[in-house]
């Protein structure tokens, strides 16, 4: 599994909350230790993004509104993270191209 | 002045050269000490970048089609470098809101 900064989880426990769920159902859906559950459901409970309410967690309106900024970030960072790689094939092929003769075979016929 | 990065000096070498120059326009031009224009000269010529002809140096086609290539890739990486930045600052306002309360004044009404 990829690791996860504490802005992922959290956004992870938040998503698992979304429609109001169950310990038992954060901990599953957001893939977290017991532990970790514990750890997280406080801290989003002390910044105000989940409330207990009627025997279970739910997302309250500043939850849903990191919910929301969280997406928007998150895939646009994914789509940033693609084209970063892609640039770095291309610095690999301008690398390759800068080397000198021995240190990689000459493609091209070179002039003078 | 941006550190630059053995593909930059050698694409601020090949550009100097690009119409046919001497070394120290070409020194001047890619701002490098007489020692790394030495370095940076012997190694274009080997890679086959750049040759002497009539008492000038100047790119050969090879040099043409990596200078070109660099440009493109140039251009993306910087555009590329400004949208990872607007990511990192949306990122930090992430993260200011999911810290908790007294690490960071809280500036939404908190339901339950």
């Amino acid at each position: 599994m990829k690791y996860r900064d504490r802005l992922a989880i959290v956004a992870d426990v938040l998503k698992a909350a979304e429609t109001g769920a169950k310990k038992t159902r954060i901990m599953y859906m957001a893939n977290l230790s017991y532990k970790l559950l514990e750890k997280y459901l406080t801290e989003t409970i002390q910044i105000g993004f989940i409330c207990y309410e009627q025997d279970q967690y739910i997302l309250t309106e500043k939850g849903k509104i990191f919910l929301e900024k969280y997406h928007v970030f998150s895939s646009a960072f994914s789509q940033i993270e693609k084209e970063y790689q892609n640039m770095m094939f291309e610095r690999e092929i301008l690398t390759k191209m800068c080397e000198k003769p021995g240190e990689f075979p000459p493609r091209y016929n070179v002039r003078g």
